[in-house]
């Protein structure tokens, strides 16, 4: 037996520690494309913060990597293994410890599953906004690492506004606490937010405080759809100078709206190029926020407009919206011969009022590969999603996918933008990450993670590329590859 | 000539570099008191990014430390000058750059004081919330340096949370930028929000990027007044805890009331041992808000109510409140035959549910040591401001000062509070943070400002007491030592 995996069993109970080989091949990445990924020396699967110290101790002390996983949701495959690792799965830490309805926070294990915590604030009155597209299965440790967005974040700010402390497992094996349970606190550097984001390069967090808000009044909600992808780019612009903050902006393109209808038919318009979803909740003003939208949005050229009539009607609009990624997965599956279709699901924001270029920049590249490229996304925020439908059994459709995934990326960086606006850099986006940042940005990044794990055993090869840094270099964009995804189901593991 | 100011002549036009004896004490503290200052070397004014890069590179090469300034008027000796320290003004660098109003975003020099930036943002009806009480004085580059809170933060958040980018000069006089225009953006480790509230002691913050708001609606304001302090802290839990979310919750004791109505006469309540100042802002729903507000106020046993009329008197109240400091400066004044009384202002945040305990904890304390403690502070976010009156020419008096600071430290962590919930920490409260924080959490501390400014030249004592570190060995409680403030007036450089 491996001597590692023997220490582990001298300090862990057997049953946390998984060497299948079954199970680590279900454990070897998460749901990206076009990032490599390794077979791990074991899963463990602790049951609280001693056990995930314990883990790294012994993982430091034999130099073995460590590579934390949640729900495996993430898109950029910052949780994919490296061979040899020990892949930590923070799923069996899936407890909210607390729910403090006066003061306004929740206290949850990194495992608890996003819309788990939602539902027990809401029995509280209270509600924990960040709302990523997986909410259902993605847990808050990951969006926590990862910073996750969501639709409502126009309103009500990204996962990071929400974290008020953690409790972080350091290189060592050391336990941090970092943070506070009360509303303002400026105690010492911003430790909280440094591991926010940082995909587990800088450490493990095994618990989380979060605020919460009061519940929100119902949604108002109110469909656009306009002739052309950029008019309805506009109609946002417009709305966002008007001074307008609704809960959600979110755009949907032709693509995404026969490929919802198809995978779940509702009688989404067929014929518009472009739908924006729009809601506001802002109890007695919602009514006149929502005309006053119309307004901006009819001004800014909608062939349509209709307001949801009821509550069922609204949540069932939002609802659409949701089967986004699962009904392009499906049009992806189903759109090549080979039966390998996939997606590459990017994502970039750039300043609000350049969305329109973007569109129309995405549109050209996909004509000049030759490949579909939908779009999706936040509009409200500037935060969108090109979806590359690419044929994983194709290597020419496979080249023209990265081609077109550095095409955008290079459009988002010269439209002011940012190469991740929600999903992180993981693995997918290291080297875009190094043309955002330079090399003065790039240098910060190693030196903090130098200094927090200088072993370099945390998650490694995430966010900062191994072979980083030369200063001042250009580095030839990236050379993404295509990955054989596993067959092997996600399975629970028992 | 001293060899490092003859350098900085060489590389920076001459009326940026001032020795004048006299301007050097000006510049060897901020507003705190009980702190150490030392005399600088020199006083560097630069004009740009450039000139504050090319001063850290002299004071690199020539292991001299570097102690940025704004307007001083922190309240913890964050800014004070250590003895041969460069102290760096950016009060030269005093330009708005850009205000966009359909980004909703404004860049700034650090040395914009913060109301010209709130003007500049009202001109295109939008609005930068953080507004600490020193907001006529204080500049941005010192109000990110601190994470400076202030009144509206209780419904719009701290400074930290409108900070979206920086730029900031590294300790070797590298120029790093970070951060976003985009609403959204997750590209790699925060690093803007590691050198928000850092204090100078990891970079200097040459350019700052923010979010502006819609300009809020006209406030309506309500007074509710206490026979005792822990009633009104009682009603501020009520109003939390029904979900009320108002832009404005103040608590000012007794002291305050008078000392206000002595500094500026409007007719304030004489009687009532605590006011509460509310406000919202939410429109159409501002009445009923405040209504529903007034009923929790009023079953928490408030003995009067009032509404404000008008705007007009809405905006006199809210002036009222921001008379505090200065009137209780001139209260500290006329207390004491020997005319050199002061304030030690302390600044504790803690639960909201526990305000009462901590005020009537610090009632004890103020009995216990014979010292007259006043409160004040932003109730609605568990933030208050005990105010101690000393006699800095009377040993005693200091002594006592400096033990009632310690019990309130003390009384605020046991409640499970935080040592500063906006003022900082700089020189007064370094020991307190690292009770706070812990062995462990102080090692990250040193680990980052050592990987950041590896000679420790960037304001040295800051945050990090300099005996640090004993990992796990506890030290006394600080010995405070009053201070010599000297009587050189503030005077504008020429």
């Amino acid at each position: 037996m491996d001597a590692t995996v023997e220490e582990l069993l001298a300090v862990l109970p057997a049953d946390r520690v998984l060497t299948d080989p079954d199970l680590l091949a279900v454990h070897r990445r998460d749901e990206a494309d076009l990032c490599a990924a390794g077979t791990p020396l074991a899963v463990v699967r602790p049951r609280d913060t001693a056990e995930v110290a314990a883990t790294v101790r012994v993982a430091a002390a034999h130099g073995v990597p460590v590579v934390p996983q949640g729900a495996r949701t993430g898109l950029t495959g910052a949780a994919n293994a490296v061979d040899g690792a020990l892949v930590v799965s923070l799923t069996g830490l899936d407890r909210v410890l607390e729910i403090d309805p006066a003061e306004r926070i929740a206290v949850v294990q990194p495992g608890v599953v996003n819309a788990d915590l939602s539902r027990a604030a809401a029995e509280h009155g209270l509600a924990y906004p960040p709302d990523p597209g997986s909410w259902e299965s993605s847990t808050i440790g990951g969006n926590v690492s990862t910073d996750a967005g969501g639709m409502c974040c126009v309103r009500y700010g990204v996962t990071g506004e929400y974290v008020l402390g953690l409790e972080v497992v350091l290189a060592d094996g050391e336990i941090l606490r970092c943070g506070r349970r009360t509303v303002k606190g400026v105690a010492g550097y911003d430790l909280t937010r440094l591991f926010v984001g940082a995909e587990g390069t800088l450490g493990i967090i095994t618990e989380i405080t979060v605020r919460l808000r009061p519940a929100a009044d119902e949604i108002r909600t109110l469909v656009a759809l306009y002739p052309t992808v950029a008019a309805a780019c506009g109609a946002v612009a417009a709305v966002t100078a008007a001074g307008h903050v609704p809960s959600m902006l979110e755009l949907l393109d032709r693509t995404h709206l026969g490929a919802i209808e198809a995978y779940r038919p509702m009688g989404l318009p067929g014929t518009a190029a472009a739908m924006l979803l729009i809601a506001t909740d802002t109890g007695d003003r919602a009514g006149a926020e929502l005309a006053a939208i119309a307004d901006c949005c009819r001004a800014a050229g909608a062939s349509e407009l209709y307001v949801a009539e009821d509550a069922e009607q609204a949540q069932a609009l939002t609802a659409a919206r949701r089967l986004a990624h699962p009904a392009m997965e499906r049009l992806a599956t189903q759109a090549f011969p080979s039966g390998r279709g996939g997606l590459v699901v990017d994502d970039v924001a750039v300043p609000r009022t350049r969305i329109a270029e973007f569109v129309t920049g995405v549109e050209e590249i996909s004509a000049r590969h030759g490949l579909l490229v939908a779009v999706v996304g936040h509009a409200g925020d500037g935060n969108l999603h090109p979806v590359i439908v690419v044929d994983r059994a194709d290597p020419s459709s496979m080249d023209r996918g990265r081609r077109v995934f550095d095409d955008i990326m290079r459009l988002g960086l010269a439209l002011g933008g940012t190469c991740t606006g929600e999903h992180g850099v993981g693995m997918l986006k290291r080297d875009w990450l190094a043309r955002e940042l330079g090399p003065v940005g790039m240098r910060v990044h190693q030196v903090l993670k130098a200094a927090l794990d200088p072993s370099g055993i945390l998650n490694p090869g995430k966010v900062i590329a191994p072979e980083w840094p030369q200063a001042g270099r250009r580095r030839p964009p990236p050379r993404l590859r295509a990955s054989k995804k596993t067959d092997v189901a996600r399975t629970v593991i028992p």
